[in-house]
């Protein structure tokens, strides 16, 4: 027999600040926690990436668009880290636009980012540098690797809630200027009942 | 009405190698898609890493102790990428030490990863420079931050495979020689029926 014997623990002095537990639930996008954040996009935020002033404006701005929840375990801007979590992005239109996220590229566009939902049906938008715009199918399982070179949005094209997991790099940073600005180059609407991609310029 | 009107799919020219359709089965651990790899471990692959010798010479070389599912949309090394896996990790001892991976160090110490079990019950091993070891509970949804300055390995301490998702950086590398010289600083038995930690120099 060995002669020491250790349980193993939470409590181990060792364990550093990264050891903070968290507990997912993957289907519904739970993230609980001490270390989880959590912030909430309504209408109002949103209110300048969508098409139809007109049919915003007769929306609830303080409607809840989409939420996010994640585990930074390191600081932003830290080289070489991860963070994790989740977006619940609702379903519902502005005029004939479908709810989506505003969308970024990566500050550091070498910086990639994972997708997975695991609730709904959505479509991932991606705009390269020459602002060419191209979606890709987002359903329960499918798996997305997004270039850092690539804006990413996506969009609710369903019924129910969007819920999709992420981890992307705590270097990655934000670059939002040319989204707020120009959008994307195709925006994503419903066209006899199904959706479409159309030019935005 | 817009004049021009696209059907998105996955047929965008656009779309760039990072399009390749990749599917997940949360619950079981299943990736399909053309560009997912799978390699797995067996017994004799292993020997070295476990205490016990004589007990290890009457198991059969070829039973598979883990296997790994990955999908690495870019190359290894290149910086800032993801990589996105799987691995089943069988439940099962050699003498009383429970099946475990290799474990490793990232060759790049900046670099995290993220571990997220989905089914079985395991531990965590982590290792710092100094060769301090310690055990941090896996269980479906815990999310385990792994900083790229600790060698981690897990251990499956439960009697049915334990699966765990893992993002991770594809510059993050692999630093395997301090692990099959030395191992880690402490080994997972079972002690009176429970895993405990035991120092293992």
């Amino acid at each position: 027999m060995r002669p020491k014997v250790k349980i193993p623990g939470n409590g181990n002095p060792n364990a550093g600040p990264e050891f903070a537990p968290v507990t997912l639930q993957w289907l519904t996008g739970g993230m609980s926690g001490p270390p989880v954040q959590e912030s909430a996009k309504k209408l109002a935020d949103l209110k300048g990436i969508f098409f139809d002033r007109a049919a915003l404006a007769l929306l609830d701005p303080d409607k809840e668009i989409y939420r996010v929840r994640w585990w930074a375990p390191v600081s932003p801007g830290d080289e070489g880290g991860l963070f994790w979590g989740v977006t619940i992005l609702q379903p519902g239109k502005v005029g004939d636009e479908y709810f989506m996220t505003h969308g970024h590229f990566h500050a550091n566009r070498t910086r990639a980012e994972f997708y997975t939902p695991v609730r709904g049906k959505g479509l991932l938008l991606r705009m390269d540098e020459q602002r060419r715009t191209w979606g890709e199918e987002m359903a329960p399982g499918t798996l997305h690797a997004i270039s850092g070179r690539h804006a990413h949005r996506v969009v609710n094209v369903g019924d129910e809630p969007l819920i999709f997991w992420a981890c992307w790099g705590s270097d990655a940073g934000y670059d939002y200027a040319v989204i707020r600005e120009r959008g994307f180059g195709a925006r994503v609407v419903e066209h006899n009942g199904r959706p479409a991609l159309v030019p935005s310029e």
